[in-house]
């Protein structure tokens, strides 16, 4: 089993919100195993019970911070059924999360090293919060320094459970895709990376992108190498396509929602 | 009085929301007093003076942290008035707010032991913001190690405010209480909690649970012991009886606002 | 050049939002190059791209923090183009920006020393995120203790980008003033200060204000000075006039909004 030196960080991304003391409560919890550990909000606003989307920001967000660091995710809609919740090991770092899914991108991306069901009881236990009565106080054990040994037991990684994200579909001369994320400025986030595209062999200079009725031709290298309030496509800082309007809202002028579908033109 | 090693942790509670730099600002004014302390927001999206709100995050909150930390909440429409800004321990915790009945249930549940009046004046002051220029820095001294008796003066604990809390009214066979929180997830807090049925006698098994039209009957132990959509009772993770939806939003269903009444029918 | 003890506290103003893992991301970098920088929110809810807001808030907080935190403002609608990115000192603090106004108040208060261009690339860098992958390392080797020499070259304080601010048109017996901020308690912050007022010699005590059709005569010293309900005048804690009301919302009851004319009247 691979040997990690905690960096003493735990990080969150729950779909808790922020109206409510759960997040608070969550992070009592925490501190109350140990009060030096560094808690960082990821965020708190994934949708509820979205676990694709609990997926895709964990696996964008944990290499920016230091190895050793503990990434706990809490989703949970099957928080009091015979759900697993798991501790893994990966690229140096921990993660924590129910057996829903939410390690799918890490496992495909063969980042998953081992794999541990916790058993560990840290006390008395909620049936509707899990991650506040088990899952954060595990996550300041392994903060703490302590091995994935001493909170659970291996298990095989293709036992894990996964889930089917948003994908594209290839033909000839083009591919189609969808829109998976809205953000807060408006830009839109598709559902295929630059590398993805490297794979294909799509020549992205020629590139020409439909998206609710307009259409796009070829990519930007930045927002601001476009006119201030014209449309562009460019890779965000994930390598995912976006479909963005420098200074201005994308999704106010197309307009386009979560799962509208993108074609992708192309010679190669 | 009660000796009380600080755990160098500070809580917040305020109804500031996150769009205002008033957080930061205390955060500041606790940093610029003790740059040693860690900070834990427990929500400021308490709604503008929901004093009742307030009290009861405060009361199903601080248990989760370790003894010695110091809880600050600040919701104070009376900010600039005569009226006054009290320190308290309990249960091993320290506690700070205005006098207007964010202690309610502490005092109820005898859970506060000393009460202080602060007149320490930490420096400059402004009339609308006592949270960032009087309370954050008292909050700070306390998180540092000083004592009650440095920062205020005695008062008689039947001398706070109080407010009154919403509650439940019990006939023979059944007690009528009522929504008093819509969380994120659109579950439903009815205001009796279980140790409320205990303490009445009410059988939970054969409870049928009447709001906005609809019936529940019997109570669940978990969210998913339900079939997906369907409408469920539970106690939730504060004890409180929670009307919920597994894996949707009960809010949304039935549909159900803050005060609505809920009747519960019980034979014992 | 000023040298400055640093307080190892890094403050965030951000247009980015909670929902993105935006902030998150950024917080990693911060905690890569330093696991032991205290990283403070400000706020993460600038509108998109409101230069002059960032402006306003980091001026009207960074005060409150100990000397020698570090202040980072990510408000970037220019990032990936050719403007600079800034480090200045003043007032025994530091600040990291765009060039792109953010430093304008700053600048016209004296604040700002010493600037430097950034010149440091600490690593891999997005062309879409200049806050995480430059700005944010930045930060933190300033929170370590690095000088701006470090990260940079001098550069000549008139040559920083500024931006026009909303302000105030001065006549014989009255200025026309405007809605500058609803905060989240739906007061009502003026685009004139009680210094502006000091300097021109409006006598204050007679002042009537003008706003929507209504008008309020005298000023408040506190919200609780006046009945529950009714509209008032006011400072507010960072010196602007305030229209607000006791216990109530008066951006609900005018109803006014952002930009709204503003007339005071008064005799000298």
């Amino acid at each position: 089993m691979s040997s990690i030196d905690s960096s003493g960080i735990v990080t969150l991304i729950t779909d808790f919100g922020l109206t409510d003391p759960y997040v608070g409560q969550l992070k009592g919890a925490l501190l109350s195993s140990s009060t030096k550990v560094t808690i960082v909000d990821l965020t708190h606003s994934i949708a509820p019970h979205d676990i694709p989307a609990a997926a895709q920001t964990l696996f964008s967000s944990f290499q920016f911070f230091p190895a050793g660091t503990v990434h706990l995710t809490v989703v949970d809609p099957g928080v009091g059924s015979t759900r697993k919740i798991l501790a893994a090991t990966g690229a140096g770092h921990y993660f924590i999360a129910p057996d829903n899914g939410i390690f799918t991108i890490l496992l495909k991306q063969n980042i998953i090293e081992d794999v541990y069901q916790i058993t560990l009881e840290p006390g008395a236990r909620s049936t509707t919060f899990h991650g506040r009565d088990i899952m954060a106080p595990v996550a300041a054990l392994l903060a703490k320094g302590e091995r994935l040994s001493a909170v659970g037991v291996p298990i095989i990684k293709d036992q894990c459970t996964t889930v089917a994200l948003p994908g594209f579909v290839e033909q000839e001369d083009h591919v189609i895709a969808q829109v998976i994320r809205v953000d807060h400025f408006g830009n839109l986030r598709i559902s295929i990376k630059k590398s993805d595209l490297d794979r294909i062999g799509a020549a992205q200079s020629q590139m020409r992108i439909a998206i609710s009725g307009m259409e796009i031709a070829g990519l930007s290298a930045t927002y601001s190498s476009q006119e201030t309030g014209s449309l562009c496509a460019l890779f965000d800082s994930d390598g995912f396509l976006e479909v963005a309007i420098n200074q201005g809202s994308a999704a106010e002028i197309l307009p386009a929602q979560l799962g509208d579908q993108v074609t992708l033109w192309f010679s190669r």
